[in-house]
Parts: C-alpha cells; structure tokens; sequence
C-alpha cells in the first residue's frame, strides 16, 4: 500500500477538486474517499455504464498526446459511449497504473486533464484508484449516464429505407495523429497537421446534445459512437440490426482542412474518414419521415447534422456509393484502421 | 482495432455466459455488446459505485496466484468494498489489459475466475474492455450496488463509547501469501501453507451478508472492509470519525490454524492480523446497547461476529490492549504490509 505522504499526493490530484454544487447536482452523497461512492438515482430514468480502457503505446503514443491530453481523452470516450445511447453523463471513476518513472508534476497534468473534461461536460468524479505500473501507462475510466427509462438508443434498432447520418465531420483525428506520428524507418515527414486537426486527435468533442435530443425525441433508431472508424460502426449497425447500409461518397461530411492536409501530404481523405476512427461523433439511423425535423431541430440549437446515406433490405453489409454515377457501389471493408503505422 | 477473429475470440470468454434470468435480476436491460450498458436502477434506493485495480507484480505475484483466482480475487475486492457500505452488488465492469504474451487458454481461465465470482453473488456482468498491455496484466473491476436509501453507512460516524468489531478472521490471507512467495536471496523455505490459508490469500469471501444486515438494520455507525490490514483499516475510521479505537490483542479472532502456521514458520501472527490485509471481512463500530441484538442475530444467520475492542473519545488513534493486564496500551503504527517481501 501507499504511505501516508503517497496519500496525501494522490488525494491532492483526485480529491476537493468539485464543488459541492457539481456533486449535488449529480446526485452525489458520498464521493471519493470511502470504500464506495453512494449517489441517488434519477427517478424516472435508466442508468447507463460505460467503462472504457486505453493504454500507453496500443491506444495512444505520447509523442502525439500531452499527459493533459491522456486524462481528457480517456474521460471524453467514454462521454461518447453514454451519449452513444442518448444519455447525459453523471458520475466518472478512474483508475490509473502509473509508471514510477513518472513524477507528480506528470500526474498533475494527467489528473487536470480528466477534471477538465468532467468540468465539461457536468460529471461527478466520485472513484477510482491509483496504483503503480512497471512500464506502460494504463488509464480505465467507468462512466454512469441518465436516459429516460425505456429511451435509450441501441445498435440494433434500424429498419431498411431509414436515413443515415454523423453529427459531425469524420477523419480529422486520424488526419491529426498521422501528421504527428514520429517518422518511420525512412519514412517521409509529412507537414505538421493544422491545430483544428491536432485538437480533433487530442481533445474530441462528443455529440452529448445531440444524443440526448435523439433519444429524448424518440427520433434514432440506432446510434452508436464513431470510435473505431465510420465503417466499423456502421458494420455494427448493419449486424446488429439485420439491414444494409449505403453510405454516398459525395455526401460525408469531409472537412476543407483535412482535403487540403490530405493533398499535402498525398495522402486520401476517404481513408481517414472511413477506417480512421476517434472521431467520436455519432452515427445512426432515423426514419425517413422524421429527417426535416431533425435537422430543423439540429439547426436551431447549432449542432451540425449530415445525411450520408439510407438503410436497404438485405443482408448485412457496408457499401459506398460512388460520386461518379457511372460506377457501381463498392463494398466497404469490415476494418478499422492501424493506428501507429503510416500508410 | 482487433480484428473480427479476435473479436470472436473475446465475445467467447465474455458474452452470453449469464441467464437470462440471472440478468433480469439484476435490472439489466441491455448487457454486454453496446457503447454502455442500461440497466434500471432499484425503487427507494442510492447506487453504490466502486472500483479497484489489480496489478501483476505489485498487488499480486503470478507464483502466488491461478489464472482463475486473479478473476475471482479482482472482482471479490469489489464486492467487499460494496459490502463494507452496507450494500447489494449488482453490476460489473470488467477491464482487462492482457500481455500479448497471454494465449486464449489463459484468457479463458481468467474470464471463469471472474464469472465464478459473479455467479456467487448474483452479479451482472454489464460491460469493460478487453485490451493488449505490453507486459504485465492489469485488471480494473467496477462494481454497482444497492443500498435501501440513506443506509449506507460510511467510516466516519462512529462516536465515542461504541463496540468495535470484526466479522471474520484476519491474518490468514497474509500466512498464506508468506507461505507461497518464492524464496528471497538466501531465504528460508516455509512449509507450504495450510489450504484454508491459501483460500483465504486466492479466494476471498466478502461479508456480503454481513454488511446487508448491519445496513439494513442501521446498527452499524462505521464501517470498512479489510483491504489493507486492520490496523490501517481502524486508522481510517479513527481519523475520519474522530476517535480513538482501542483493540484487545486477546479478542481479536486469531485461528488455529493460522496461529500453528505461523509457530512453523516463527513468526509472529500478530503481524499478519494487523498489518497483513486482503482478508475482505469488515470492521465496524456500533452503540453498545445493540451489541447483544447483534449478536443473536448473526448467531442466527450462522454468520460470525467478533467483539474486539470498543471507541473512546481523544485525538485520532489506534491501540492495543495488551493480553497481559499490567502492561499499558501501546499504539498501533498507521502501516500496512509490504507484501511482496519476507520479514
């Protein structure tokens, strides 16, 4: 066990951090420091439980990723998981395996980077635990969300000829994390990627607003965080819910700044937007009679909507719809993307 | 991203191993294989949120442990924690980082250490991760439970004048591991630990039953599960309630066993009782004119109930009343055990 003056270090980056106000509002009655944290439940809805893991040098390398950026980031996707299911986020436990090599000014920046993100997005910090690692850095983060009972959105809710959609441009992670990746064994060094893709990588921004009026509405169908690429999860989709998808090349949401880094560095922007993953936007399905209001709705509060495409009758599977009509629609493969290699 | 064989390969170890039945009880409306699970919280009662990180190399050797047992002790620290506040487990999340090293027979062991624990205490496996780590395992565990609302009980309330208690034997986990770490440099080989020592050091029994009814019936004032050794355990309570525990060396509920063990290998058990820890039973105080209805009731439930010492009012503080009657208290140190090496 830690000695008393570990204690006290840990309990300066982990503890009296939230005000009683953030605490109270999540419903919270004992937070950190007793053997488990006790809240109350919201009346009337379901409780969600996300947990999510990432680990230094399989999910993330440190030449990309600040140790602020480490703490906000594990915090963030699992924000996208309850927003995922149409939830608002509530209470977070982190635990982190830390290298002794690192020093309390590095878990300082790492503890400021989770209290960032729950400042964010109104989250209760109320567990968790820190302990040594011999080597790597593992950081598991479980995060509880509130839906109304019986609204949240799952996977396998989409029926053929629905609309599909992102709340957000796809690839800018995956755009970040390339230009900022050290140089393979001779490899090029490609230009140092624009801040707004540095940020994607760094510090996504989950569709929370737009999950929770997605399934507060009763508009989605299915929803599922854009974590793993937009073809592996509209591949959950399409399985989980037994319909085909058929995503329209010309109608995905690719960003000016990521078709003019993607020329610089010849690289292709599709294969960012579909196998680059981290993006932490939301895909799903509507109805089609629903799709004006929604966008009506996305409009009117700001939030950025896009239809890329519609659901068929079928057998499960992906495909993309060319933008030059002559040419037929092309399978989309069931992968994501190897993340620490460049192309 | 793992590839579709080994996402196969992880679904076999986790999904579709709990009844429906068993999921329902549990409130659970959707379980593993979506962004988060959604489960329905219980009417008239606070959630309880826990979470612990197990270690390879620090909170656990590979030669002291099973592949099963590293599941099972994972998720039975958890469950202790929910006990120690008085409460039901209900849900889990489980997060594996794995050596690559590991094949998919060890990953299956684990996996069956973690469910047979579960399937113990009625608990839902909900959700987690499955990830590679470089070196060494590391396991987070996040366990939900139930608490009728504003019963569960803290380590802060107890007052001066109160019983102190324990609800099992403690020592016996720290024999055990003794008696199974490998032999340091030029160290003495202790005989091989007695099976109820090895149990008690791979499989833990929480006081599930114990905290419930001592919640439940509001006769607990305080309340901690042996995690880290009495005495810090005792310490933690001293401190965040305000007063003085006095501890009688002659009560505290020293085993045959253990005390034969420890004659074999000379040592002194005292030390495994106060500073050796993972015995997950709890200690608690409670108002003397309960003591007795306590009692008769645990006689009744066939649950063990050991009076050890009683609370005082003074600064923060552990002693121990020596058994022999003319020698003063003398205080316990505010220490746990170093685990890993022989004394």
């Amino acid at each position: 066990m830690p000695s008393p003056d570990e204690f006290a270090l840990i309990r300066s980056w982990t503890a009296g951090r939230q005000s009683a106000e953030r605490l109270a509002l999540a419903g919270v009655k004992t937070g950190i420091g007793d053997d488990a944290a006790v809240v109350s439940p919201e009346q009337g809805h379901d409780l969600l439980l996300a947990m999510d893991t990432m680990v230094e040098e399989i999910h993330f390398l440190p030449e990309t990723m600040e140790d602020a950026d480490i703490g906000y980031k594990a915090l963030a996707a699992n924000v996208s998981d309850i927003a995922a299911m149409g939830g608002k986020p509530l209470h977070a436990l982190i635990s982190v395996s830390v290298p002794s090599a690192w020093g309390p000014e590095r878990m300082a920046s790492l503890y400021d980077g989770f209290y960032e993100c729950a400042d964010q997005y109104g989250i209760a910090v109320v567990g968790g635990d820190t302990t040594v690692s011999r080597r790597h850095l593992v950081v598991a983060v479980t995060l509880t969300g509130a839906v109304p009972s019986g609204r949240a959105v799952t996977r396998s809710g989409a029926s053929p000829d629905e609309i599909v959609f992102v709340t957000g441009p796809v690839g800018l992670s995956a755009g970040g994390l390339y230009g900022m990746l050290p140089p393979g064994e001779g490899g090029r060094v490609p230009p140092f990627p624009p801040e707004r893709l540095v940020r994607a990588h760094r510090k996504p921004v989950p569709s929370v607003s737009a999950g929770r009026i997605l399934a507060d509405e009763g508009w989605a169908t299915s929803l599922n965080d854009v974590s793993d690429g937009l073809a592996s999860e509209a591949w959950e989709i399409a399985e989980s819910s037994g319909v085909t998808l058929v995503l329209h090349e010309n109608r995905l949401p690719l960003s000016g700044e990521l078709a003019a880094y993607a020329s610089a560095c010849r690289m292709d922007p599709l294969e960012w937007m579909l196998y680059g993953g981290e993006d932490y936007v939301l895909l799903g399905t509507a109805e089609r009679r629903n799709a004006e209001a929604i966008q009506t709705r996305f409009r009117a509060e700001g939030l950025p909507f896009f239809v890329i495409g519609e659901t068929e009758s079928g057998s499960p599977g992906v495909y993309l719809d060319s933008q030059d009509p002559g040419r037929a629609r092309k399978p989309i493969a069931k992968r994501g993307y190897n993340h620490f290699t460049k192309g």
